[in-house]
């Protein structure tokens, strides 16, 4: 079975857009956050550690979707839960599942790529294949 | 043919994170206010002067898809692009492109409806059809 | 004495910069999280509750002075303790003192007051008395 | 006579909290914003570039005390002036005005510092004397 993490996000009223609700991009840079905890939570180091041993600076983005069922607002508890559904030679599926209590607020698929930067161009950023020991740990 | 409306975005310092580049959830920071820039260029007055009107408190996103092409960074400007796909009974499907210059930064489909707060509980908003004179302005 | 209370903050990789340190207005985004935290610890409801009884929107800020002593990055913890250190007619002073472990990290006093919608335009808010049943939970 | 340089902002609903005016850490993000824009608009290259160069990474901020005088919402422009009153050895008194046309909205004075990566550890960073070229351009 994959292994699943779960952060704990307590909503505060500066997350919240005028109408009162969870301004969406929020959700996104939560389950960014859920992301990498995903990864330290499997033994994984911090980005910043990482780029000094291996020059990994992160898992950009390539694609995501993700499905908004019900609004929430600050006050509230939600919980992430994040596993990974597929493991590319390059790419992988994050899949985040946010709830408050029964309700299923978001879910999300993101499929994202190890970075590191380049070594004739430090500006420019690009791919690599998954290394082993990370998959070791998180699968 | 759709109406297209387009917004310039300088990205700042603060958008960046730690690898250099723009961090993805700002870009829907950017695409929520070109999908309300769409709205007031076609005519729409801002949420806050509908509201006393018709009640209308904004368009909540129920689902979206990204694909992130290049990365970005700071000192850039990017423009985003702005159409409406199709329009439904209560929901439409906002698509926005964001290029730097020729290149494809990112593109995303954004499924939004039309909310009011529910009368009997403002805490609550619900989904209406989309308004008679709304459609007249964007179509 | 003075009631305090604590809030601990997991700093994201989302909450930093191209410098690799926390962006500094995400430390006000923490601190403004914290002085709500203040009230609702202290038996306050949270501003869309008590919007319904009292009709407080919230505490905005008219002034605040900040010290950043020392940087601090994600994967790190840090512990914002948040007091009141004046209570006058309509505005108080809330001391925030950001720390990670026996670093100080950031200090800032902020001068807020509890405000209303004017009853005769709903768009403007303006300044109230301190309510003498929230003074008596918190001082 | 000290340059002055101006940025505007057009605010976004997403900027916006419950209460329906500016969040007060998004002023912050834009005069970050307006700090680097007078560098730039004297000439000095964004930091990516000069990093390559001179190894300057930004300007942290060391203290800021603001004064913030009305409220603004979605769908208002404002424009930030900014200038330095003070060059110091090492720091600088960087100065913004917020105003929407007539009205001052806010009034800020940042204590920044140009900052490099410590050579022996480059997650630290530390305080360098202002650059003679970048004086010459600034003042």
């Amino acid at each position: 079975m994959n292994k699943t993490t779960t952060l704990d996000i307590d909503i505060r009223f500066g997350d919240c857009d005028p109408a009162g609700i969870v301004f969406f991009p929020r959700y996104h840079r939560w389950m960014d956050a859920a992301s990498l905890h995903f990864f330290m939570t499997c033994g994984v180091p911090p980005w910043h550690v990482l780029e000094g041993t291996t020059g990994i600076i992160g898992t950009p983005l390539l694609h995501h979707e993700a499905n908004f069922t019900k609004s929430a607002t600050y006050g509230e508890r939600i919980t992430i839960s994040t596993t990974v559904d597929e493991w590319r030679t390059k790419a992988f599926i994050q899949r985040h599942t946010i709830t408050r209590g029964d309700d299923l607020i978001c879910e999300s698929r993101e499929t994202r790529v190890f970075c590191v930067r380049d070594p004739q161009d430090r500006k420019r950023i690009r791919a690599i294949p998954i290394p082993e020991d990370i998959l070791r740990l998180c699968r």
